[in-house]
């Protein structure tokens, strides 16, 4: 089956329109055309070659909400005409001891993901940005009734990224949560933290957003760019999710940490970060990370955002504009997520 | 009260013999007889100022075990006769959430340390390297009939050191557990964490030791200096305790550690270490401290040794081999902890 798509030919290149094959559906499988796909900062991180060299063309795209149009004569979990997502990942071995854990993520023969990975016959996987996809019925999630599809496509990684170590790490009433940048990760983190209950600071560069911030449901705003912002909540969190890529100053983050709390990121920085040990010593803190979430978690994360009314602030867009919200993304202005409208790819 | 004692005139210069005074016993103190104090590698590095300027003249010393010779009129909790122990702390503000938590080593005003601290009074401390203290009772535990008392000493600092991460991160019958180092805190672990129930394995610099740490309780002894080593335990341990307070490659050990598990230093090298951020992302991994451990769990540690019988495998010195004692340590030519005989302090 060929389907339309939009790739990147090569490191640095624009993304072009192009077709696609996609495999036969098996028994196991799942054929979903795709109606939106969110632009993740993964995305232009894998096109652009920062992540070490890729399997070009690459069909990017790992925030995917459709519904189904065919399944396999196994597959009992979905049915043509459900409301179905795909997230970060499309496979994994099934039997190692974090697949039987439910963290299919750190499978120890490695997840196979959405797109620009090695897929269990061996094919390369494409993306998202495209108009139809077939995957393996268990890694398909159910989109509930209650949740607007393009909002919701968003969940798929930025949702889960967040749920999971707000879960782990057990963000609720009476806990203290900060949200370290307020972009597509973090807008989620916000609104998540906050409808399990969590008292939710933003901790941003500045305060521009800080209205946004707190209609998302924070409680408190503060910039790190003011280093008073560093004495005043000195101790204060017993949860930081930190959601910003870009280098950070470890020691000062951790000085924001209660007795036995974490700082957690959920994403990673090229290069090495450094910390004095003392940070961690002198009140049993964790530095920890954290990488999206299983495929039960990731239901639960719907579940709980349908319940919550939670979804993605988003822009629509069609994908002849996907190259420009690259631009645009690198440069943060988006609140706080491009999705696209993939019945465009035409 | 006039009492022997030895202590560093000044930073870098030999221990000397000398007396200092202790305060009259007050309504809630106890006075101790000191019959050992335990030689903590921190002594070293507080009187040779690796940790900033200090109050000299400096009489280190909290490994202490002693007979209680007096108590004042306010203490039910000790009586003239008992055995007990001193270790790192002898006060703190006991009203921060710290502090009422049991965490008196995190209290926000700051412990007050055995030596070289400021007391609630204004006074200096002045440490077990003498013939008596006098101590508040809340910070005196009470040393099991069970113990050894010579074997006792170094469990008030080394013991509580490495008992609070085990139990903090859950050491017990199904996890596996790696002690880094062999030395006074190194050994301690190993044997705690096997009677904890634990799979023990030590990773030392080279295989010098290994008879010593299958004795002490390890089921497995890796030399760090191979690198087959990282390759062969890739993943293995829930738990790293890291005794060591030199440099190490934290990536290294992280990847030693399995999904949601922990690498906890509980010594601080005085350099910045790095890390990259994937090490800890790829598996849910922490990278924790963890500072001694709150009088409660000092006593509870203290009552599982008696009923395990453990102790620390001491040297026992007079007070006149002290700085050579010191040249040993740094020479890592101790197996494993020098405790001083406090009689001969006359």
């Amino acid at each position: 089956m060929q389907v339309n798509a939009y790739a990147a030919p090569a490191a640095g290149l624009p993304l072009a329109p192009t077709t696609i094959e996609r495999r036969d559906v098996g028994p196991n499988d799942v054929l979903i055309e795709i109606q939106y796909a969110g632009i993740c900062h993964s995305d232009i991180h894998t096109v652009n070659g920062d992540w070490g060299p890729q399997p070009f063309p690459v069909v990017p795209g790992h925030e995917i909400v459709g519904t189904v149009t065919e399944v396999g004569t196994g597959v009992t979990r979905h049915r043509v005409g459900d409301r179905v997502g795909v997230g970060c990942m499309v496979g994994s071995c099934g039997e190692c001891a974090s697949c039987r854990n439910g963290d299919e993520q750190y499978c120890v023969d490695g997840m196979v993901p959405t797109y620009a990975g090695t897929d269990r016959d061996g094919s390369t996987t494409q993306g998202g940005y495209s108009t139809h996809v077939v995957v393996d019925a268990d890694y398909v999630l159910s989109v509930p009734e209650g949740l607007d599809p393009v909002a919701a496509a968003p969940l798929l990684c930025a949702g889960i990224t967040t749920y999971a170590p707000l879960r782990k790490w057990n963000a609720g009433p009476g806990t203290r949560v900060a949200v370290v940048g307020l972009g597509g990760l973090g807008h989620m983190a916000v609104r998540i933290a906050h409808a399990l209950g969590a008292e939710v600071t933003v901790l941003s560069q500045s305060l521009k957003k800080q209205e946004d911030g707190l209609r998302l449901g924070a409680d408190a705003y503060h910039a790190t760019s003011d280093p008073a912002t560093f004495e005043q909540l000195a101790g204060r969190f017993d949860l930081i999710v930190n959601t910003v890529s870009a280098h950070i100053d470890v020691d000062a983050y951790l000085g924001l940490v209660a007795v036995d709390g974490t700082l957690v990121n959920v994403g990673a920085p090229a290069e090495p970060l450094s910390l004095n040990v003392f940070s961690l010593i002198g009140a049993r803190r964790s530095f920890a990370g954290s990488m999206i979430g299983g495929i039960a978690l990731t239901q639960e994360m719907l579940d709980f955002c349908a319940e919550h009314g939670i979804g993605a602030e988003v822009e629509v867009i069609p994908a002849e504009k996907i190259n420009e919200a690259y631009e645009r993304v690198l440069a943060s202005d988006v609140r706080y997520r491009f999705v696209i409208d993939t019945s465009t790819l035409v």
